[in-house]
Formats: structure tokens, sequence, C-alpha cells
């Protein structure tokens, strides 16, 4: 994993814009406005206040230069690097009318991020020894999906699709809407791109059966299932197809999962249950 | 509180559609572009798969009416209305790939806003009995602010300011630019609009002294009071002031800080740490 | 009022380009392609060809730097100031073409939000030495609110609501559909945020009497009196509610309403009939 | 000039949800939310308060029909045709709430573009019986352009250019920056397409000897003449270009510039000088 | 091959908006606006005036129906279908000047991408009896991707990569600046999402013999080669990678490479170099 | 014709925003990402592999800088100019995955409007010598008008309209509904803005005979028609209208047609039917 930027700015400065709009569109910060003097000037710091996995950082930083360019921005904590109380992650420095209509975009989109990134390396680290990775779902907060993935990997988990878009994920309306688990894939091998992997549901250890002596298939998705079936699939499978499982994945359950040899354990809770890390910007 | 859409469907156009593209866009849903028969169609339900209070259903009808105006949509649990496992809360008929083109969003939107709805009326269960009105803040997800606050007052809470365009909130960094509490407090009044609201952030008794000694604020917010505290400062003010109390308003602390008589209490683990609420599209 | 940019460039980046957009889009600027040769440069002067006060030197500068971030462009005379005939209010030199370019767009807003400001001052001379302050409507150029709000404060007028999201205006059709002023003013308290201010229109005197007697408003709107009926209200008011004045208030009634001691009269006129300052472009 | 619409709806929403985006985005309409009881009906009529010529009905119609595509609005007086004092211009009915959120940006647009055709057919009176037309100017409230063309043309007048984009017109600093009449005529006519006009401006009759000799423009700009002046530049040109007089165009002069006997007189007042007209919305 | 829509129409409304307001914009059809009666209708056919396969018709149809709602459209050609001179491929019904306003961007749509499946027909005949199969690039027109690539689908090809985005394609400038071909497949498998195939380009046999023994890639580009190359490196993969061959593959290639056994042979001139195919609107 | 930049880089930033938006948006550079070791740099050479006219670099230089503000771009050869093999365009030197990330959109653009620029030029070759110019319909590709619209100029061709909005082009459709060759002509010089200029095609002499009588227009499009049909309309319109033929005008014709004298052939190939210019980016 990186940890400088992998996105370029371009590709969020909407999602920025949006979020700045929504705080200040119509009418700008009137309490700034009112009451600050024009020419005061701050020192801020972006200060962690609990211990995690900074995530936001790009994004907090292009919230400040969208509401004033001549802010001198400083990321010292870069996006997937630890953080522990005290520890400032960025200093800002410049007009503070800017700084104020800037300040709480730019943390709650860290806050969340960073949250998302504390949570996934908490899942990943049950799995330390294993090779199973964690991986995240489409269950992402909706706007937020681009940078919600990123900070998954900031994280150190790994990322499922981006979207129905991207590959192909066939479940069990799609196995009854086609005919079957022979007619489904042989149909999508068919019709997809040969630049897209196919993934399959299964729910039990008959229809992994099937799978298998049909092929086309690369990966098969495990769920619902205990561990001892999910053992027994590894087993089956032999490695002939990625497996990835699935369903009711809370952090207890990594290490336990984990040791029955899948590849990967997909968790919607990365992204669909944050709790925010807990940052705040001191003058 | 009321019970049917508070917002005109325009105004959330927008928000649905870049959540859609961002799992649709590119190049649509690829798997059921494969392997789904033309023609079939679906008859779906959503269920609740917990107790707690609905929110999102608005934009969920929204979201499958974009993707596809022929779907038939019907909406049994209203928002703001509470569920219980196994509710149907809304049921969608025809095109089985616009239902699965539009799913994922929909219960993305529902999921997030109807877990935000169910903690808050958790929140307010706890002050029940009392004058005492839950409200949020604005640590929200970035562009989602709008239904988020809706959220909130599905599930019976209030709503603070929306952004820092349309009230006028003094911290500890506005009183110190300004030059003191006179100073800062004379100035908002001097330049805000009369249909505004003033409230300011005080830390200390002291201080509050000194906000009632100069007049010109609506609300007081009392910060990081302990619950004596916070009744005497609800005495000192005797009506004169809105009284707001923040500052690690966690679940346990409402009952307390409700009898100590304050008029709100703002929350940002409302919509900063969010549990989604499980909800599910059967077919 | 401060006499320096209140709103951040990025809040009027998007009008700036519709503008210009609106002038150039489609094919640009054919005459200048036509017959400017390449490398001429000009040193242009933005001169007030009449006596006012200025605004919209911020959206000129804009301008100009959106069609060519290269230009050096001076501001003079800063929004909010006053100007006399021949006043020199910007400079702009560099590439002519993009001079061109940018000309119309940047006086086409400049003219406008100055004849704002400048009608804005006529309306508060008429009051000076009296408490009372000039406020603007919601009855705004479609588009331009949030820039025509910001000359009426730079003419040294006040803001009032900026939309039907901000603050609580109660007319007749509210009270009617509500069920009377106890049951609006009751379920209006009930239901808006701590943060929001009310307001409430009457008509009538008995009117009055019949708000004061329930409570709950902030403010009054004495709608459509004449100065003996607004003299008997701010009586009965007595320091209560922040009272209003409006209905037909041209310019040679604004003393008189003023000597009434109302604290504010909204004036729709100021931005639904605006007479542009004649500000020219000279090479 | 047609009395039915002659822009498709789909050009003009964007600018229609921008207006009903400033007025209701963030939060809605906070007073009707609180106060109006679900299930309230309105029957509404926007109602000419004084004579004029009626503009922006086809908009005000599409403001309604974005908040709510159920109410039902009937147009009574067609843009482009004249109303007088208590003519009921549309008829609006359905849910009252929706019908209050769309009601200020209908009459905002009505209002203004309605008070342009009204001075535009008070202009081209004064030229009744002679051959002249009124035509308006670049100089226009930005983003209203297309909508203020239409109605200077629901008023009676012609529409000059739309936009730098759309045809030629040399000033006075294209002819000093190409190197004088010839050159920058023989240039415009050399790189211009063949489906633009030319116009060139003129500030005396030396200039028009020298452009008439030229040839290469289509039409010629009578700056800033007296009517004699343009009597004779009218002689002078003997119907080979068309003529425009330009410059101080006020209502009291035009009579006499027509009598000059020019084609076109451009006023720039029609749309830089706009006295709304009042229409009102009655329930 | 499925002949109805696979995309849904609200993905391809911004592209269709963005079109007819290039054509439209600013002022609408001024010819139309002049010289078309009101009330006047069409009943007009979009005909094919060559041989060669149908798309475009969707998108065509939303043009007609964005300009105009109440107009009657049927597409008698599904996308994907073959078309002969004179056939009928949708008919439209209703207003003339709505009509006119659409014509020229459905036209222009429509003509390009059957352009696009018809080149894509003889591409894919040239493999006929062959399992090889014609794919699209990365090489298409700027901001027509999606529906491109669709238009290749409906003329017989399969789709690859739709961007940067959605799967991972080694180059050389890849393999030069990750050190080699091991360094750049154990890097990609490490960071890539199990949801993502791989791609790595050779230009000689050497490297596919590295490629074969560090594993890890789905499918190898064999690029500039020869038929025999190609033939012997489609040997030595042996079924273990998808092949796809690539550079300069014109038509007359065709049936000499896919008798060499690749998989898949990718035409850069499918959509960077597109003959309109020849359709007319008659009336 | 200019060799530099004609438009302000302002008006194509959307375009190419949204063309990269289709390239990376939802994931980003996936391949990069994973396998280009932070801290890679390249200097790349944007080459011509084949002899042309070139155009895009203005845009290709956008594509670079939207990307990275930091890339050194150098355009050595200007948009406008001639290319032969091995040419060096444009030099861009920087972060690797910047250039990576916008090489496919720059040269998608450069390559096609590089393609149109030169096809263009070799129209208008074949027209040396005599006073006929190339110009350009409205069959443009959708959404890239403005671009293709320059790279015909870049071509040494001149452009047509640029929309349904900028010029009225009256076809057998218009006069058919307005009632004859006389009725349409009086009712579009009534109708229509001075700025506009006004074409009427006719398909024979008879209908040439009519518009000639009629007058009113500025041009007649001749179409159909063969070379001594044309010549013998040329002598007919003797100078009084601007004559262009259109219709089938490929290559072959184009000396024969400028032979018989006509002002303007418009050729709908030169933007319909559009073969890519071989560039390519080296490292």
């Amino acid at each position: 994993m990186t940890h400088t930027d992998r996105l370029p700015d371009f590709l969020l400065l909407d999602l920025v814009k949006r979020a700045l709009d929504e705080d200040l569109g119509g009418a700008g910060d009137v309490t700034s406005q009112a009451v600050i003097p024009d020419g005061t000037t701050y020192s801020a710091k972006l200060n962690a206040r609990e211990a995690g996995v900074i995530s936001g950082m790009q994004i907090a930083r292009i919230a400040f230069h969208t509401v004033d360019p001549l802010l001198t921005v400083k990321t010292l904590i870069a996006d997937g690097r630890p953080c522990k109380p005290g520890d400032i992650c960025m200093t800002i420095e410049g007009d503070a009318k800017s700084i104020l209509m800037a300040e709480r975009v730019a943390l709650n989109f860290a806050g969340h991020l960073s949250g998302i990134a504390t949570m996934t390396a908490a899942y990943t680290a049950k799995a330390t020894g294993t090779k199973t990775k964690i991986t995240c779902t489409r269950k992402t907060t909706p706007g937020l999906r681009l940078v919600e993935k990123e900070a998954v990997r900031h994280g150190g988990g790994s990322n499922h699709r981006f979207g129905l878009n991207d590959a192909i994920l066939i479940k069990d309306n799609h196995i009854a809407a086609a005919g079957g688990v022979r007619a489904v894939l042989e149909r999508a091998r068919a019709v997809a791109s040969h630049m897209r992997r196919i993934e399959i549901e299964v729910d039990t250890l008959d229809q992994l059966t099937e799978v298998l002596s049909v092929g086309g298939a690369d990966c098969v998705l495990l769920d619902n299932m205990d561990n001892m079936q999910l053992a027994e699939a590894v087993k089956m499978v032999g490695g002939r197809l990625i497996t990835e499982a699935s369903g009711g994945m809370t952090l207890d359950r990594i290490a336990g999962v984990a040791g029955a040899g899948v590849d990967y354990i997909s968790v919607g809770a990365l992204t669909h249950t944050v709790k925010t890390l807990d940052l705040g910007l001191d003058f």
C-alpha cells in the first residue's frame, strides 16, 4: 500500500465543492463575516484525539485550498499512516475566516474516512499471520464510494468491485433468472468482456460442487457458512478459484474464518457502519 | 412531526443520480446485462430485518423511478414510522434488471438514513417526560446533510443549523478574535440579519454571567459542563435564553442532562457515527 | 459593513462561468478572433461614469481571471465604497482578446450590482438619524440572489431571509391554513429549529394584539400600514418584537416610516427594479 | 411574433432549477413544512396588478411543475400578449405547499420578464408608423440572456446578437488594433464564416464614408449621433447597409430617431434597467 | 447479444442534453422559429440509405423526447439489427418544430454509432467460423465511450476495458518502471483487487516465456506480431491465458490472425476511425 | 488563420474533464496505482507517426495540466501547422503516473482533431488557385462541435453555422411549411434578427430564379447539382448572393466544383467520417 496520493486531485474536486457548498452555499459563513476582523490570521493544527489510521488528508487539503488557495497547508501524517492521541496530522496557516469556512468540511471528511481506515486496520489485524485479506463491499455511503474505497486501502484492506460496472458477481437471483448455475456461468462467459472477472455466490457445498464442475468463474463467494463449511469449501476448491467468505463477518469472527483458509473476507460494516475518528482543529 | 415527505423530489434528484452514477456509470450493470433474460420481471419487497425507525423511503422510491419510471413502487412504512423485523417497508414490481440496478443505491440510502432515525429515536426516548429535545450538529456526512437532517427529524429529533449560512454560532475563536464577549455580541447583533438567531458558546458559568449581562444572544451553548453546572446554568438563565448542552453526549448521559433542565442536547454522533439499519430486498 | 470580500471566490465561480458561457459559448468571440492581431495587449480602466456605490468588483475580477489567469487586475474602489464620475474602479492589463472576452460580463455584473448598492444607499440615506434599517426581500433576480444580497449590504442595507430555507415568515395564507394566529405560532415554535427566527405578518392592529398575546414570534411584519398605524404598532409592541414595515415603500415614504419608529423597512424594489450604474471600460 | 412558446422547455430547466435551488436548497421551505397541514390544497391565480405585456408564463409553468408535476397549471394570457390590472394570467391548482414553494420563483421570473416586454412595447409604440425597429443589446442580466431576449420579442422588439459568438460587431478598439477601417473589414471578411453578419460602429460621417467605400459590412452602427447626423447618414448609406442607431436612446428620443430613417434603434436599457411588472399570486 | 436496450435511459440523458444544447443553446432553432407556422405537424421517417448494422436508436429516441415528450416515436429496427437501403428505422410524429430541433442530433448520434456497429460487423464477419472475437480499445471519441462500446457490441464485437479504472493492462512502460516482468506481475497481483483481471503486453516470444513462467496474468496481449509468431504464441500459451492480438489489425488481416488461433483481436479503428452510416430523416 | 489558440482554455475545461472522468472515474488508473513506484518521472514526447496537419495541442495541454498542474508541457507544433512522420509535437515532463493518466485522453483528442484538420487540408488543396473555400456542416460528433469546427479552421477550411442558433438556413421542409419561396423568405426577413444571415437551399435552377426574384437571402445553397448546373447557377447569381455547393462532395469532385465558380463547398465528411491521425506518446 502506498502512502502517497493514488488519486489525482481533480477527481475529488466536485466532491469537495459539493460539501463546501452544502455548508456555505446561499450566504457564506454568516458568523465569521459578522465577527472576525478583516486581516485576522490563524495558525491551526489538525490534531488526532484518539489512536487510529489516518485517511482523508488529501481531501482535507483540497477543501482548505478550494476555499482559499493562499492558505499554507502541510500534511504531517499521510493517508494510510497510524496516529495516536495528540499527533498533529496537518497544519494550516493563513486567513482566519478561510480556515473557519473549510474547517468543518475538512474534519467531516477526515473523521469519516479515518474512521473507516481505523476499523479496516482492526479487521486486518485479526487476520495477521494468515494469507486472508479483508475486503469491502458496495455497501458504501452514497456519493463517497471512491474515497471510502481508498480509506479501506489506507487501513490495509483490499477493494472489491467499485460498482455494478466493473466486474460480474452472480447472486441467487441471477442464477434463478438464468436457469441454474450452468446456464448462468455459460451465459456470463459468453457475453462478458474478457477483461472482467466473474464471481459466483454459493450458499451450500452442493452449489459449490456444481460451480466447480461447470467452470467459467474466477472467484466464489461463500455466503453465510460456518467455519467448518468454509474450511471444507476451501479444500474442495483446491486453489482453482479465489475464495471469499461473506455474511455477518464481525470482528470476532475474523480469526476463525481466516483460519479456514479463505482468500478474502468481505465486510459490509467497514463502510456501512462507520465510527468517526475524533479529529479536531486547534488554533 | 409529519409522516409525509417534507421535501420536494426535485431537491433530491441530483443526490440520487450521483449515487446511481457511482454504481452504474461507465458501463451499466454488467452482470444483469449478461445473465438476466430480457423480459424477466420481479415482485420485490424491501424488508426490515431489525427494529428501528424508517427513513429514506422517499429517496429509495426516487432511485427506483430514476432507473425505470415504469416500476410500480409502493411505500408501506412511511419515513418517520417505526418498523420491526419482517416488516415490509416498500414493494417494487417490474423489470428485473431495473430493480437490480437500483437495489443497492436504494438500500444504501435507506439503511444509512434509517440508522440515523433509529439512533435519534433512542436518544429522544431517554429524554421522555422532560421538555428537553435532542438536536443534531453540522458533523454530517459530506453531501448528505439535507437528508441526514431529515432523518434526525424522522427519529423525533430537532435540527440545529443546516450550515454556516443560516444562523450565527459564536465559539471561542470568534470571541477571541472579536475581543471578548461584549464585543462579539454587539458586533454580531449590529451586522447580522434580523432574521438570524445568535447562539454563543460558554465553557464556564462566569462566561455565562457575562453573556447574560451583555444581551443580544438568543441561545447559549453550554459546552462540556457536568450536570450540576448545567442545572446551575439553567437557573441563572431563567428562561431568558434557550439553553443547549453539548460535548460528549452519549446515550447514558441524556437522562441526567435532561434532568438538569436544558432545552436542547446536541449530539454529533447522531450523524457522524452511523450504524446502518439492516434492510434487504427480497424477491 | 466590511469593505473587503465577505464571500470566498469559489462560491461565485459557477455564476461567472455561466455568464461567460452565455456570451462566448459555442464559438468564442468571433470578432476578436478575426480582427485582433495576436500579441496585442491592452491597459484598460474600468471607469465610473456616474456617482454611486460600487459593488461587483470581486465578481468582475473573477470574470477577467476566468478568461485569462495572466491578466493583471487591480481593484481601486472596493465593493461598498462610493464612486463619482470619472473614478477608476479597476485596472486590467494584458492580452487584448482576453480583456474583450470578459469585458461585457464584468460590466453587466458590476453595473447591475452597483445599481443595487447605489439605490440601497439612497434609501438608507433617507433614514439617517433614526435607528431604522433598510432591508431587502426575496424579490431578487433569479440566479443572482447571493450577490444581490451582498450588493444591498454594500449599499448600507441589511439582509432579510436568503430563501425559504433559513427563517420562518408566516403570512396570511399560513395563518389561514393553520387555523389562526395562535395555532400557527404554536405549531411553528413546536416544529421549527431553535436556530430559526419566526416572523409573522399582520395587516391590522387587532392582529398585532393577538400576536402579542400569543407570543412565540421574534419579529412582526407590519404590512401596508400608514405612518400613524405604524407608530401605534411600534408603541403596542414596546420593544418585545422586532418591527418591520413593508408594502409600497417608495423612496419618499422612508423618512416618514422611519419616523414612526420601526426597526426595519423592507423594500422589494431594491432588487426587483434595478437601474444599472453606468460603468465602462476604457482603453 | 408568435404567441406560443418558441423555446423547448428543456432549454429552460436548468435555469429554473437553479432559481428554485437558490430559494429552497439546503433545507426546503421551513415555514410551510412547519405550519401547513398535510393535504391542504389551493386554487391560486397569478394576477396582473398593472397593465403591461406578459412574458415568463412558460418559465412560471415550468417552475410550478418542477416542484410538483401534479399541479394543474393553465396559462390564460400567453407570453407576448397584453394584460390589464386584474387580469388572470395563469391558474394553479393542487397541493398548497407545492404552490407556496414555487410561488416566489415563478413571480420573480414573470415580473422581471414582463417588465422587459412592457418596456419594449413602450419603445416600439414610439416608432409606430415608421419602419424602424427597436432592438436589444448584450447588456443583459448575467444568466438570463436567453429569456430576456425572448421577452424583448414578446414586447415587439427585435434581437441583436445573442453573444460574442454569433455575429461580428467591429468597434473602435477593433479598428485601432487592426490598423484602420479598411484593414479591419478586409480581415473580418477574409476570416469570418460566410454565415455571419458583420456590423461596424462609426462615430462620424467621415468614418461612414470610409466604411461605404471599403465595403464588406452588412450593417453600420451609428453611435452617439444627433438626429440630423443620423438622417444624413441614412441618406449616405442609401439602402446599401442596414443602419442602426445607438447611444443614450431614451424613450423620448425614439420618435425623432425613427424619423431620421434608421432601420434599428438599439436600447441597452431594455435589459439593463428593468422595472418589474407587478404580478401577484392570490388564493 | 441482446437486441433491446442494455443501458437505462438516465445514464444517457446528460450526453443527449449536451448535444442538444450544443446545437440549440443560446437562442434555439432560429430558422424554425421564424418560418414554421405554429401547429404544423410532421410524420417523419428515419431511413437507412445504405446497408449496415443499426446502433443509436435508443439515443435518437431520447433526443426526440428530450426536446418534446409529446412526440410519438416508434423504433422499427432495434439497435444491433441489420438494415438495408430504404429501411425505415424509426418513425416520429408530432410538432414539426420539435422534430426539426432534434433531427440533426439524433442523426449525428445514430449515423456515428451505426457506422461503428457496421464496421464491427465487417470485422467479425472476417472471423466467422473461428473462435476469435473482435474487441475494441480505449481509442474512443472523447465523451462517447459508453455508447461507442455499446455500438461495438451491437455490431457483434466484444468490449475491452471501459477505462483505466476497471482492469489492469500492463504495458512496456509499466514493466520498465516496475523493474521487469516478474516484478510487475507480482506487484500487480499483490495490490490489485481480486475482482480485476490482469493483462500484460508482450512484443516477443521470449517475453511471453517469461510471463508464462511467472504467472499472475489472466490475459496476454500479443503486440505487433506476424501470423506465424501469433500461432507459435498461441501454442506456447496452451490455453493457460486468454490471448489477444493487437497492432495494425486492418480488415484484410483478420482472417489470417484468427486462423492463428488467438482468442481476441483488438482493433482501435473500430472507434478511432469512424465512417458514418448514411441515415436521413424524410417527411 | 491564426496559429495560436483562438479559444480561451476555460471554454474547453468541461470537455476535458468529462473525457478524463470517462477514463479514470470511479477508481482512477488501477494499473499505474499498482505497479508504478512513487516518485517515478518521465520525459515524454508526443510524436507524429504520419504526415498531416496538427490540431488538438491546446486541448492535450489542458488534459495533462488538469491531471497534474505540475507537469511541464511544451508545444512544439502549434495547432494549424503541418507535421511529418517523426516530428515531435509536444513534450511532457514530470510524474510518470500523471502522464500515463492523461495520455490516452490527450491522444484521443489530438488524433481525432488532427485527423479532421488533415482531411480539411486535403480538400482545400484541391481548390488551390480558385476563390472557392471548403466549409464544414453541423454533421459533427455530438459534444465536440466547438473543437471540431476549430480543427476545420486549423486545416484551412471555413466554418458554416455552429448550430441551429446562429444563422438561418431554409431547407425544403421550411419552404413547404411556410408556403413557398416568397413566403418563407419574407417571413424569415421579417422575423429574423438583422445580425443573422439567411441562406436558402435550392435543388433546381427554377428555384434559384425564384429566390433571386424575391430577394432577402444572403446565401444560396446549391444542393446536389452537377458541375454544369453549378456553373449556370453561379452565372445567374452574378455575385448578388454567396453561393455554396453541397451534396456528395467527395475529394475527387472538389476541383471540378471549384472550377464552376462557387464561393463555398460544404463537406459533411470533414467531421462525420474522421480518420484519426496517428500520434503516439514515447518515453
